[in-house]
């Protein structure tokens, strides 16, 4: 590693992205009664005792003089979804306050809703910080509302959840990391929790008398009639579950699908006792989700589903989508 | 919300709580040549021209007097295994260095290894910050390495990944909202991805003449052998797979297993084959892993791997163990 005094901004850049930061948008009151907001990420605590937390706001932001001006701010913690709101707020100009609803804090800084957390300050100190100015507040109020929080991770908008480095299961059983590839093999996690997830819901495809082929079958009818039996086939091939005329014809048998032609290319709709079954099970299939999701807890559901829509996306080998095909 | 001059210290940790940091380690070198070091998450980048960063120490801490007596510093972003050395680091006391590499930075102090990034800094200011000191330094060189950044998240040590909102798929496909519950279910989330992981897999599983329920029994047994038919059907049940002595059969058949006594308690074991065949697979399991995972970000594996090991220890009905059972 090597020193230089004329650091790579690039560089610097870089390494700082490494550095990962919640997002928050800092308003406050210009004497003449404007609001001003900026998205910082500069944000940090100082001390517990008095309340001081601290953010950077560059000497050429056409906010400073507000901020410089008047000694109250609040710091908005941003929450998962309001990377739309950090947008607004990064880009400088127009009014960025336009359609939002605001209450008027400390000093009559504005307060944004739907946030992680919101923190009312009062300037204590302004630092000299190269091309910044570093604000240093004491904290004077505050709430919190218990949603996830985004995050800005490796230069991109983010979401976090607590490291795991093991399946140490309650029961005791622990993985033996020498006799197996298993435990921290993605194929077999990925298995193993759809698996769980699914078995749960079994229960209820099994007890409406249906194999998991026939609730695939009801689930995208459900979704658009009138599909093909070769087209429900590609569909779930990857699955590797089988739709065949057959199946269909139990299905039929039981009263819940009628088709219109013949073989593959038969199309299929549902009947009315068909879609009355579906919405039971799509019910109990939200309600599996809900107990689940309460177990894992609101902050890693956000998280798992997002990562698991972009391993979908990644390494998508082109099938066919439920809701198009 | 209401301001409050005598602020709850405990509603201020829980709030500070929601914004996210990285994790870093801040070393020194005091003049008498006693290396120092402090796990800090109060680290934030302040300027670009000139290059500057800062961090806060409380001004009880024992290191302070290093810090305040020598201006070379280190920033050591931790990456996403370093949380043990984090954990050394936080608590004051015995030498931390212990056992450690470590090379010689900016003014002798120590650089560490294994960093998502390091920043070799010289004071350029030293702040009033309540109960800590703020350090505010000039980045006189740096090093980067690539690997994912562990991260400070809800108080617990955490990983990130990119948000994603949608399923926007290359070819165009795009989800309706209005037409189904299907796309943001956990459910077909999970279910999705696994299957788009195995069915890579398959491949090679029907290459070997095999089903996927076969494949279960030689998976597990490659693991521990002369497990009953009865035990790996306990294994499998959440599957869907039934694993009957007929299966078991149709495996001995094929050469592949031999077992010892009747019905669903007799033992099952490999071959030679069954083992040769087993290993092929797993290394075809493997190089399917590594081709999804590089499609898919080493970063954004590191979460998706710690994710679905938390949703696998919440959500656990019960079941049984393939390395324990």
């Amino acid at each position: 590693m090597a020193t230089d005094a004329a650091l790579d901004q690039q560089e610097f850049r870089k390494a700082l992205a490494t550095f990962t930061t919640g997002v928050t948008i800092i308003t406050g009151m210009a004497p003449d009664g404007t609001p001003v907001g900026v998205t910082a990420n500069s944000f940090n605590s100082v001390s517990l005792d008095p309340p001081l937390v601290l953010w950077s706001l560059a000497k050429s932001s056409r906010s400073l003089a507000a901020f410089d001006a008047s000694p109250y701010w609040a710091v908005h913690i941003l929450s998962a979804d309001q990377d739309a709101l950090s947008n607004r707020f990064a880009k400088s100009g127009a009014d960025k306050f336009v359609d939002l609803p605001v209450e008027t804090g400390a000093g009559g800084a504005p307060l944004l809703a739907g946030c992680a957390a919101r923190l009312q300050c009062k300037t204590t100190f302004k630092y000299e910080g190269g091309d910044h100015i570093i604000f240093v507040g004491e904290v004077v109020g505050l709430d919190r509302s218990g949603v996830p929080p985004l995050v800005f991770h490796g230069g991109k908008y983010a979401v976090a959840t607590a490291k795991t480095d093991a399946l140490a299961f309650s029961d005791g059983a622990v993985y033996d990391a020498e006799s197996s590839f298993t435990e921290n093999f993605s194929g077999y996690l990925l298995a193993r929790a759809h698996f769980q997830f699914y078995s749960q819901l079994r229960a209820h495809i099994e007890g409406a008398g249906l194999s998991d082929s026939e609730y695939f079958v009801l689930s995208v009818l459900i979704i658009k009639e009138g599909r093909s039996i070769a087209s429900l086939n590609a569909l779930f091939s990857y699955t590797g579950h089988a739709i065949t005329p057959a199946l269909v014809a139990q299905l039929a048998a039981k009263g819940l699908v009628r088709t219109d032609g013949a073989g593959v290319d038969a199309l299929c709709y549902l009947t009315a006792d068909g879609r009355t079954t579906t919405v039971r099970l799509i019910v109990a299939a939200k309600a599996v989700e809900a107990d689940m999701m309460a177990k894992f807890g609101e902050w890693e559901t956000v998280s798992l589903k997002n990562l698991l829509k972009q391993f979908i996306l990644h390494t998508d080998p082109g099938l066919a989508h439920p809701w198009s095909a």
